[in-house]
């Protein structure tokens, strides 16, 4: 019953001043909300739909970065991992380890994440049943590790179409886990531009305030100051601009939403 | 900017008595909860799953019932049509037309209904797009008549299952028109149960929040003092004594949701 | 394990010249494979995606020269017919009545094309789960009529698009009835182009053996001499002068099929 | 224009003598039809749906057995790779390198896995659209290496069901790499038995068969002697003694298919 979190930062890290700037602007704009804030960005986009996209700082550098804004900012950081391997070496710079939806079923990469012992965010494969994430939590409790978050972020329908089923939510809730909307990757249109992923920026808003009144623990927004020219992801990924009216308004629906919690 | 409207009442017409006794008490929840009131309910089943399903009243009888409520309960009422003929005897007894989910295409159905001069209510079918209704309203503005609403009742997604899409609604609000969102019919599992649907009533309230969270003119659900014991779609109707909490609750999130108005 | 039947012709009936023309060649093609002929037109397309969308001839004219085709070309012939009201009409005038897709579930209608005693041809809606058709079925039975085929069509698959599960004419094929593969409209994309639906005729051939591989009593499909400039349906329908050899192939994998037949 | 190859063996390498039986049984079956054979399974399931899902022998004794099969045996061995460390391991042992569904977008194993040289058969992820294949074959073919198959094995279709839309077959081929048809996960129900999947074996043959009269290269075919106390995969695969029977028929409407090519 803790007040909303959001986590918010660029879709892939670009340099160490654009991350602190965005941290900076969103950790005020929560505060100023009552909202707790996680920093989140990409050191490696390591499943970009074409060869050509841009992949990011990379680990070395991007574990560095992701370190120095953590402390600098005071913020916790949550970014993703790919392979078994990166998980101990991302969780000595990062807060939450974040596993990615194409990767939610691999038993390997669930344990070494689990096994760090940091807090541990599955994305939902875009093919997955919502009830098929008790079957993934089993796996990283298996390690001794409790930290678990569970991530919507829209089921395949049709061709390069997601879906957000709201019913979703509440079903992933069913685990006892706390369960985080993603509101910009659930509008994404997947391969939807030949040779990269389209977006339909404007229902972001739409989905994460459903999920918000419905009641989640968290919203997962990736914003940009200028996403039409963002390394990826722009199409989806809202206008830091509006971040603060974004966050206070959630607020004030997740307020309503923990006076009337849900029963099922 | 009116205040929620809510369409409510059983699937089927079963008596007078039993309809005076739903209609009674939802106008009293309604009205403790500051919401606009609508009695609905179908005088026959015209596509139930299986001949041997229970199809109601039938249009004589039925619309004697449906007229005799509205008069003495003083509530607007609406009822579904099937055929070019049924439009205009309905329209003396009934204020809105509807237009099932199966026959939302069908050309002369919505014209013989725009032509009565009643609000028509279309359901969006489970196979269509929801910028597929602008051509829908385009048939029934054809006759002059304006006062058309949209209601979004979930749609296909794989078998016996059905998803509602929230961008959705305000795909649908851009034609103009006010967007109803039927939270019953939309967790029905339709045939789930071989020869008859199945459904999820426990997830109704969900789809409710969330819709009128987004902001929805109306919301439709159909209620039953006794859902298991219904003779139609039983397995989604919400218990009747569970109505005034709900809307209660649901009048909350719309004014929060009218105070901020979502812009696309 | 009679050989391959072919129904085809145009989407909606446009002259009774036009209609000869096009039962003239598909019964030399056929005659020439060896397939039985059955010629299809619609006198009415009573749910365009639009309202500007042409409908044809209407039923008093159009039912008329369907039955002039019938006999001056000695074929039987198969139209849709669109209320319970039509259904003895037509059957006096063709030899299957056709229910469309989005009327499978229309009780009335089923038991009213059933009450003719003509053969009944029923459509799967888009939205419905192929073991649904046995509730179908059993509506038609209900009459006394066992002269019932069951038509595959493309499903719900996302927005604007179908997709055709081929394990559905198998499990349609359970009920004792024999299945037809309609493998123009199962390539529509309706809707897809805003005020009209799209498709992809290059497909339907795909979908045609694909079934006719598997083991169906019969393919549809829709041809036109100038599909770009026939007034409905022109993205799937298939040219006229591609028929003799489509027709052709199809019915030398018929022969393949009906040595092998599938058991379940 | 070759005939046939079809790709078939256990799910899971169980051991050296269970392999050499399935391989042997295989081999003989497809040389009395004359399509070519290459053995397949898998050393490590690295993404069961539950934890205590058996995961196999593992990569060490896993490819000494695999290698020793294909040696033992005179065929090529095929099998899955999970991470880009285990393509030059795998790569020593076995002839092509098959990227899981799952990881299909993951760029590092598909550069790991072309560089090797080997052959590399890319599964379509459940959530890709035919067309994004196109993607994933330029993050090979940047490596230099053209040995590149691309497998369809269904596609999202609501939850815990899979649909496979024959249409993408020819999709695709487009690319000018050949197409395998994996008949068995195709008919998977991912999911669906709540701590692993279920599947639907008997439609395994009914899709394989249709994809072969389109015209594919390959279809991939999981089978096991017992296959209902196989360690994984059981519900969809097929019994081996109905391998032979199944291998002729298809190759009889392979050579038919191959007669008739159909062209885009």
């Amino acid at each position: 019953d803790r007040p909303l979190t959001v986590i918010a930062g660029p879709c892939q890290l670009e340099s160490e001043d654009h991350a602190q700037m965005i941290a900076g602007k969103m950790k005020e704009a929560c505060a100023a909300a009552g909202a707790q804030y996680i920093f989140k960005a990409s050191y490696d986009k390591a499943n970009r739909t074409s060869l050509s996209g841009k992949r990011g700082l990379g680990i070395d550098q991007g574990l560095k970065v992701l370190q120095s804004i953590g402390k600098a900012m005071d913020v916790p950081v949550l970014t993703d991992v790919h392979s078994d391997t990166q998980c101990a070496i991302a969780a000595d710079a990062v807060d939450v380890l974040q596993i990615p939806a194409f990767l939610c079923r691999q038993t390997d990469l669930l344990l070494a994440a689990g096994n760090t012992g940091a807090a541990v965010n599955v994305k939902k494969g875009q093919w997955l049943a919502p009830w098929e994430m008790g079957n993934i939590v089993d796996k990283i409790k298996s390690t001794g590790n409790e930290k678990i978050l569970l991530t919507e972020r829209g089921t395949a329908f049709g061709y390069n179409t997601l879906v957000t089923d709201m019913r979703g939510l509440p079903q992933m809730a069913q685990t006892g886990y706390p369960v985080v909307m993603d509101a910009t990757h659930a509008v994404a249109s997947p391969g939807g531009k030949g040779t990269s992923s389209g977006g339909q920026r404007e229902f972001a808003p739409v989905l994460a305030r459903a999920a918000v009144s419905i009641g989640v623990a968290a919203v997962f927004i990736e914003t940009h100051e200028d996403p039409d020219n963002a390394p990826s992801d722009g199409p989806n990924m809202i206008y830091l601009d509006h971040m603060p009216d974004l966050v206070a308004t959630l607020m004030k629906f997740d307020a309503l939403a923990k006076q009337h919690p849900m029963t099922f």
